[in-house]
């Protein structure tokens, strides 16, 4: 998958699942109450099992994919006149897919039974983003300065994704972590895309210098962009949440008191905090 | 002991640590109930002095196995004409096994007198754990690629399990934890395997060729799938404890309530939570 | 803004921000009492809404500026003949003001409004110290040894101002931190005044061979000093607080037992903490 | 002081220090009673002050020692004909010394006054023990194998001391911590006699050969059983006061009991915990 589609692929994927968690922990955060709400609990339960089951659907659809495309390994590792590796590319990307279909799996566990701890989910993502980043470090080395230096832009943002998971193990409903990690995603994302444009220029444009240090330069500012960019969506995302959910907030509080107390139970919307209504 | 069996038998001992681990760690935290069950702590600190008495006896065996081995330094440091170091790997392992014996030590006496404070038996594994990582680091270095690249990985595996062990010393009784350093162990003995089959072929296979990158990245694919496997188990054993012990829980409550409330003392198994009985 | 100036700019901002933050943090810190004093938090809230405003108002005036100069990009990003980088310096620096930019605006939010939790404004001045040390990282590759050396210096101050302020998003209020980051500011305002002596000798003197070892260890051993310097100012600082305070206390509480109980409401000093006085 | 008594003084300084660090810790731990025993907190107190001063003293003599021993800088940094940097190694050497001087004051000044949090002491400790390695760090590049592998595992305790020192700002009276700073400060004292007698064979002995892997290896494991001598000591140390502390209590009980209620208040001694004989 050394082109850019596959560079596009997961960058599309990641920033799809940064947008969705940018949105997600904004209305967590934004809808928490003091009291204990158990009505928003069992709503964003079920929205963590649906987000499990998306992964492991999207994760197999991938490793099939890397295995049977037709230029694909077909289960086969280890073949050939004279014997050697099958297409370990492909292989790796099955193994990364692998690890996020675990985190999946891991996410419906911890939401739908008791068997595990809450907490598990976040390390067990933690773990899929470390295996992410561990197979991309050794993945690129000999190779040109540029393509090396591209690639440690991205190691950074995976293994800050790393440390956040593990954070969150211990810190948990910490709204700055859960909107970090959604920002990490993005950036992430965003950054896959860039890399395919630099590394595989799309159109048939000019082809970058992978061995001059401006390029390097303007790389390492670029992905700085890329963050300020992550940053902003994410910050958007969260000051929509948040107008809309307290326009919602107060425009039902008007109506409600229009009506009359008597239809105050029919008028509550699923996801919204009432504490000072009563 | 650069052979197969010199990384089979280290690795043969994480396995059965590391499966151990993952059975001992299950039952403790499915056991655990809000209430102070005395009975289940008291049986657990049994259950840590015998497995740390384990531990000095293996090590101490280990050493002096080291040590009077035909081939052996026989407790030689520096002799010879001219003189020079006696067998240092000898020396290097019995130094490693020094310290799983000190821990091995510092487990019985933690859990058998008021002495220490809790938590000094997670610090003193890290600490062991460290020096196994310290010695190897620099154990390999000018060796071939491969050689290198192998032991780089089991490295990562022993500082990942330092580092668990140092947190779980301020963060005691994390289930999270508790089953990845199973698992770390788990993944380290496995490993071990792995550096003995690619190595040193054990019946007699094609050499690998130690400088070709391909291979370096079937290793490190590898590693991952040693993770992979290595969580698998954890969860596998995790879940028939959970599994076993709740259907047990539900017959034995069943068979309680047959045998009328007069007998419920006598039916109490030894390491069952009663708590929804009352 | 490879020159003398170019280091003494940014060097005076952060000793001018280090000195503002050793008095304001042990103002802070000097005024809390037991009992919550709202007056005091207010006070300090309206304090932390103007720094955020400075902020933004200078990094916006460094922005314009480093793209407006007359040897400035103009917001040209890539072109000439042929086409290239344009000024990545520049571009560079405006990045760096960009992220502190972003820093200022969520002090203002996060003090002025209940949008953003509390510690978001820790959190975004680490990401901003943290970007520019990210650029200031790949900026002095392929340089002589001292001017890489002078650099991983300022490095070691940034990174570790960059740790402070994630420490402090878990840890708030702790007066050792909030210290420390004003010294980190100290040190590196003055160390950019130190590398723009070193590098770019203000008054024609000497030039420094900066390949030599000697030079070096002497520049190792003068970052030392100044973060020896840096300690001392914060600590003066701090001292002249609590004398201050202290004295004013009691010399109000004096005025006030003189004058008898009926005036004390109005004597009371906004930041004064009187709870020995009831 | 490139040389063995160079080596052995400061060695010499941070054994002592580790024996009464391990001893002091011991007491602390020891003598610590559920219900606060003012009288012993304030004990301590005093004791911390005077290893503050202790602290001062010393690292002003040093410097001194330093500045004005026959063939040292005499306060001239940069002088001579062509002009040169005067004795870095003297400079350095007191500027580590300065850093445990401000380290001293910190104590004696956080023990004996109200002026600064408790936490700082260990703080600045840390920051001491941080400039002393991070002087060394760039102290040795451009020398022989050994001569910087002997020193990076100097290295290694001294940033093992740093991430203790700093962990304990924010976990206070952990026993395990302040025992293991103890340990390390001890496993750096042998440490330093260790380099003076490898690069400075003190009776006229036969040379290393620094560019032999083999003394490489051995230095490595060498450094291990240092550590395993440490623990040791400080286990030992802690044992004695252990049992000695609970002896003597077990007597004065006895004694106190056989002279009758009347004397108890009498009869007990400063340190001990009495909270068994109400």
């Amino acid at each position: 998958m050394a082109n850019f589609k596959g560079h596009a692929l997961p960058g599309s994927f990641f920033i799809l699942f940064g947008l969705w968690w940018s949105v997600k922990y904004s209305l967590k955060h934004v809808s928490r109450t003091p009291k204990k709400n158990n009505h928003v609990q069992r709503n964003f339960k079920h929205v963590e099992i649906i987000e499990g089951a998306v992964k492991v659907v999207f994760t197999l659809v991938g490793i099939l994919a890397e295995q049977f495309v037709p230029d694909g390994p077909h289960l086969y590792l280890y073949s050939g006149q004279p014997r050697s590796w099958v297409k370990l590319m492909n292989w790796q990307h099955s193994t990364m897919y692998l690890f996020f279909l675990i985190s999946g799996a891991v996410d419906i566990i911890t939401y739908s039974t008791t068997l595990l701890p809450l907490g598990l989910d976040r390390f067990m993502l933690g773990i899929a983003v470390f295996v992410e980043g561990f197979l991309f470090q050794y993945h690129v080395s000999q190779r040109p300065m540029l393509d090396q230096h591209i690639h440690v832009m991205l190691l950074t943002a995976i293994y800050a994704g790393v440390a956040t998971c593990v954070i969150q193990v211990f810190v948990r409903d910490n709204m700055i972590l859960d909107l970090f990690s959604a920002c990490l995603a993005l950036l992430q994302g965003t950054w896959f895309w860039q890399i395919g444009f630099v590394l595989y220029p799309p159109w048939g444009g000019p082809e970058w210098d992978l061995n001059d240090h401006r390029n390097v330069m303007f790389v390492t500012m670029c992905f700085c962009w890329h963050f300020a960019l992550a940053i902003l969506i994410t910050a958007v995302n969260y000051t929509l949440v948040y107008c809309y959910f307290h326009n919602y907030k107060r425009s039902n509080t008007q109506i409600t008191i229009g009506l009359g107390i008597r239809k105050q139970k029919n008028a509550h919307a699923p996801l919204i905090n009432e504490s000072d209504e009563e």
